[in-house]
Order: structure tokens, then sequence, then C-alpha cells
């Protein structure tokens, strides 16, 4: 059955190659009209998800992510129509030069294909990457999370719809209803239909994905995320954008998890920075020396600095210098999104460069690595890896080229 | 072993990522010199390479893959002189761009990290992959093929003790000189310490890495090319243009292997350019259709159409149309060089936008495919997947970005 809808995919993605800028915009403006039109309905699968996550039980952050609102199904209708209005990358000459023999070499970019989504929880992925990968000329395939199952099929369905009647090709946007997991080890070894898998969710999810796939990933999303406030840091503004990046939404990967603080402020700072994150309501582990300046928060453990809380935890440790603070980011993160808050500008330069993360930040909150904070529109996935795309990706990242060279008869001496 | 080898690697990653042009560019002239100045040794060395292969009696199309003489050492050296010119893409600020709430944001071109090379017979490999990598600021570890062993290893003494004499961490260029097969399999599974593995060779290296590597892949250079002849095509130069992609280097991923001619011509052009190719030695295996024209071609099988033959042996099709030709090629190419010979720019438009390859010719010989060629430097490969790089790969597909975000004190609202 998967290998069915693999097949559709693959054949809808060489129609929708060839579609006009113009069939897809409208496309993408009637399913935000949809999602709109039909927010009860959405609602009404929403709830099923809510009440079933509730009945088991999951912590607080992490159901923040699945929960839909009115506000929440305007924001996925806005990110479409932001969608619609981006350059369509597809067709665009990239470059073209003339080789000294008269050929002529150009790079043309074209879509990627058929493109696989496994996700968990928060269902407004489900037409943000719709959205982004119709606008790049993609088939896409969806599978969400069995504890948004209702959400992200009546969601699917009602894009689908639109699409169609919109001349989309049947097979573009298809959500995988059934919940076995077996699908999804499927899914990632067809390498003759489908082009790229995008994993979204937690470590686990992804190793899964990326221990198994025959199909090329974009690793996502991990984030054990840090902010070091070096010793001539805006102490006021420090304790803002920490507890901004920690408690703003505590369930996303760019939420910060880790505090590394310079020694030399650390007996002025840490106290005062303890007690606004206690207010509220973070739950505090620390190395052996913040356990010294403030005694009653919870030893962290070798574990803890590996780990991404996706919940109000954060762990603190103190640190001798820059070095020690990029070398602790590079051993122990995720390659995500880190923050330096200094008011030294050598230093910045230093992290910026040293950090070995998608995203690293001087004097901000890590909260805002996202597609629409970046102004990228939507957003298909945060890339933790190096090849092909890093950081928030969007239409562009879901594209390739293909050179194309024009002789009058060449032939290679 | 092998993970010593990677770990080494890592740690000299983290100081090439940080040298300057100068110092890169000019441990690549000294690595060129000393190609040149030991020129006898290497020779040396691959004659004990050469008669091992004579030994075993390998196809004279593989064994001119594996030979070196003055003349390619020489075009070796000129390669990383080539790169020495080649501008550093590390540090480069691909953008920037700034938000309305007054975040700079940016784009910082990096290197990749560490890569691995896997690849077979061609010793020219080990300086090339080692040049374009230290270029664009990349450890790398190169394991070729058990047949030119002591090629490779000689040619890497050589070029990293030279490159550490300018300069160059030791670690930045390893050639692994172990022959056995196993540690492939534990070099491609190394995901914390190398960031990308390149494997060139035959399919069934190919396969062997995308089958079991955990680090991300470039697939590389499978190459089952394809000429369509259409009825109004110019027929003396198709004629040169076949013989020259079939003939000029049989070996190579770049040559023809599949001639698909449209019927309207068949009965005048097959028996013209059956008889060019025969005088040139080279075996036709033809359809049904070009059996009736030409008695005497071999029966082509339904494996002979999705076969790369590294070899002088052609394949032979008639097909109705351009619609014909390109599904075709989509369904037994291999995604590398595909060329159409027509007078008629509607069928260029067409082939070009629809056929899934890397590159996709008018015109042309299909041998063009290379990083020389196209004027890149030297290549480390030609990427058949869609995902980084597609088509030859050069220097600056060898690197990453990351994101700078440079803010005031910055939250999320």
């Amino acid at each position: 059955m998967i290998l069915e809808i693999a097949k559709k995919a693959k054949i809808a993605s060489y129609e929708l190659a060839k579609l006009s800028t113009e069939t897809k915009n409208s496309a993408l403006i009637s399913m935000a009209d949809a999602l709109e039109e039909n927010t009860e309905q959405i609602l009404e699968a929403n709830r099923k998800d809510v009440k079933a996550s509730e009945a088991k039980n999951v912590k607080p952050a992490l159901l923040d992510r699945l929960i839909l609102n009115t506000s929440r199904i305007g924001t996925m209708a806005q990110c479409l129509r932001e969608v619609a209005d981006l350059a369509d990358p597809i067709g665009q000459i990239v470059k073209t030069w003339t080789r000294p023999n008269g050929l002529i070499i150009g790079q043309l970019r074209v879509p990627l294909g058929v493109v696989g989504i496994i996700y968990e929880s928060r269902p407004n992925v489900t037409s943000d990457a719709a959205g982004i990968c119709l606008k790049s000329g993609n088939a896409v395939i969806l599978r969400g999370g069995s504890d948004t199952i209702n959400s992200n099929v009546t969601i699917g369905k009602i894009l689908n719809e639109t699409a169609v009647k919109s001349g989309i090709p049947k097979g573009a946007i298809q959500v995988i209803q059934t919940p076995e997991r077996s699908v999804v080890q499927e899914l990632i070894k067809l390498r003759k239909y489908i082009d790229v898998i995008i994993p979204r969710g937690g470590a686990g999810l992804i190793n899964a994905v990326v221990e198994n796939a025959r199909v090329p990933v974009i690793e996502t999303g991990t984030g054990n995320c840090h902010i070091y406030v070096a010793e001539d840091a805006d102490l006021d503004r420090a304790i803002d954008i920490v507890i901004n990046a920690k408690c703003q939404r505590p369930g996303t990967c760019n939420s910060t998890d880790k505090l590394l603080v310079s020694y030399k402020i650390a007996k002025h700072f840490l106290p005062k920075i303890i007690t606004s994150l206690r207010n509220e309501g973070v739950e505090v582990r620390g190395c052996s020396q913040t356990k010294a300046i403030v005694h009653d928060v919870i030893k962290a453990t070798e574990e803890d600095w590996y780990t991404e809380y996706l919940d109000l935890i954060i762990g603190i440790k103190i640190v001798k210098d820059i070095a020690e603070a990029i070398n602790h980011i590079n051993k122990y993160g995720t390659n995500h999104s880190d923050a330096i808050l200094t008011a030294n500008f050598n230093k910045v330069l230093q992290f910026i460069r040293d950090v070995d993360s998608a995203a690293v930040y001087w004097n901000a909150s890590t909260r805002f690595t996202d597609g629409n904070q970046y102004g990228l529109g939507a957003e298909i996935g945060i890339s933790t890896q190096k090849l092909h795309a890093r950081g928030p990706m969007s239409v562009e990242h879901l594209t390739t080229t293909k050179y194309f060279v024009l002789g009058r008869g060449h032939i290679r001496e």
C-alpha cells in the first residue's frame, strides 16, 4: 500500500514540475481559505487527539504542541498565503557561463521530486509541509504521529481536495492514515520513488529514521540549545533573554536547555537568574560549582548535558572562558541553536566561527530559529545536518539544480 | 584504528576551518610541485599496481583507468594548481538581511568538516580529492581500491608530508592503507566524526556504501548515459558526437552507453552509425527494430537497457518520438548525463526540463560532464543524487553554511 502511495507521488511529481507559478499560488490561497472555512471540522478532530493525549497524561509542554485553536489554524492559513507570496524558485536559471570552446553551461533550478515527511505531534506541520512542497513543485507524503492522526487526516483531506480542485495532480499531497509503525520503515527505504525523507520530532524518531533509511535524509530538529553568558554581558538583558529562550514555548526544539555562565559573574548572576527561572516554574539542575553557589539546585548528571528537555527544566554549568563554552557546546550540543551574550565583539566573532551549529546568536533568544522568524515563509523543518540545507528550511531548500549544456556539435578532444 | 583516523581527522578539521587562504594555496602549490618532483617514485608504485591488474586480466578500458604516466601526473599537479587559483569559499557571507524587529540575519560559508572518499581504480582521485578538500577547509580520509593501493599510498604520503611542511595540520590528509574491506563498513558508520561519505566507482561499490552508511552520502558516478538522435538532427555531426561519446574514453562514467534513434531516420542512419562504431571496435547490441534494419547486431536484453558498460559496447533502440526517448531515459538511466541531437528548439527545451538527470546536453558529447571541462577546477566526483550537489562537484560543493543572528537583547514575542 505504501508502495502504491509512493508510485502515485512519483507520477504526480513529473506533472508538478511543469505547473505554472499561477496555478500553484492560486491553489495555495484556496487551501488557506479552506482551512479557515473548515476550522470547526479541524478543531473537532483535534479535540479527539487532545483528549486521547490527556488520558495518557502527557507533559503539558508536549500537550501544547498538539493543541489547535482558531488562532493557530489562522496562523496555518497565513503560512500558506505567505508561501504563495514567496518567489517561485522553479525554472530559475541559477547561472550560466561559456567555456573557451564555446560550450554554454547553465544551472536550472528544479524540484527534488517526492518528499517524505515523518513527524510527531504538531499538526501545523501537515499544512506547512504541504504548502512548501507544493510551491517548490514536489509531491509530498506526510506521516504524522499517532497522537495527532485525527487532526492530520482532516487537515490533509481538506488540503488535498482543495488542491485537486485547483488543478494540482492527484497524488501531490498524501497523508498516510494507518497507525502501524512498520509503514515508516517501508517508506524510508523506497529509494526508487522518494527523493528525500525529512524527519521532524524527538531524538528517538530522528535516530530511527537515520539508522534505517536508504532514501537520503535531512536530519532535523533535535535542539539541545545553549546560552553562554560571558562576564561582560548585560546581565539584566541576559535574564530577559534566558527566560524567553527557556519559557516562552518550552516544548519546541529552539528553546534553550543549557545555560553556561562565566565563573567571573557566577556568584552575582546565578542567584538572580535561578530565582527568575523558578518564578516561571523551571526546574534547575546545575554542575557542582553551581550547587556551591545555589545549594538547593538538583545535581546535573553527565547525561543532562546531552539532553534536550522539551520541558521547563534547565541545566546550568559554570565555565572558565569562551573556549570552554565553545568546546562544551560542540561536544554536548546537537548543532542546532546556540547564543552568546557579551559586549566583546572579538568573542562574538570567535563564537560565530567556532560553534558548529546551524544558527549562532549574539545577544538574542535562541527561540528565533524558525522559518517565519527568519522571513523565509513557512518552514519544512530545521536542519541540524550540514548537507544540502542547514537551519530553517523553506521553499528553496526543497529544490535541486541540473546542468544544461548547449553545444554546436561539440566533441571532447 | 579507523576510529583513531576519524578522530584525528575531526580534530584537524577544527584547525583547517580557521586557516587563511594563503596558507592553503601555498600548500596546494607545494603539493603540485612535490607530485612532479616525485614522478618516478609514483610511476614505480603505479607499475606494481598495473602489473597486478594485468595478471588478473582486467578489461583494457578498466586497465586504462589505473595507469599513470608522466603526462597524467602532470595533469594531477595542474589540477592542484587550478584548485589553488580558485576563489576560497570559506568565510564568504552568502547573504544578510534585517528583519522588521531589527534582528540582523546572515549566512556564513563554512567547511563540511570531515569528508570520506571511497573510490576504485583511478589514482588521480587521491590528489584531486586531497586538493579540493584542503581548499574547502575539510579534512579528508581517502580509501582507494586495492588495485591501486601502491599508487594511492605513495601519492598520499607525498601530499601529506608536503602539506604538513606547509602548515597544514596533521590529520588533514589521510590515506587508509589496509586492504580489508571491513574498514569501509566501519568508516561509513562513524556519524560522530565524519560529515559526508562520497563513494566513487562502479554500481556495486556505490550501492554497498548507500545501503550500509549511517553518515550522509553523496551518491556519484554510475553513468548509463544516453544520446537521443531526433529525426531533425544533423546526422554527420551525430556520427562524430556518438563516436566521441562512446569511444574517446569508454571506461569513464560519462561515456555514452545507449543510443536512441527516431524511427523516422533509422533506416538511413543506423547502417552508417553502426559501421562507424564497429570501425572503432564497438560491439553493437540492438532492439528488435534495430535488428530488422542491421541484421547482425546482437539482440539487447532488458538488462542491457539498465547497464553501464564501461567498455566498447553500445545498446541501440529505435523510439517513436521525444516522449518515448525521455521516458526511456528516466526509466532505465542513472540520472547522470544524457544528450539530445536536434535542430528543433522546442525539443531542446522539453528534453532539458523533463530528463531527470544531473547534466542534460544539446548537440554535444556526454563526455563533457567533468569538473575541469565545466571550468570548476578539479572535481571530487559527479553527483547523481539530488540533495546537496548534482553533477560535477568542486570546492564549493564541499561547504555548508551556518546562520548568524545579531541582536540587541532581542526576545521572541
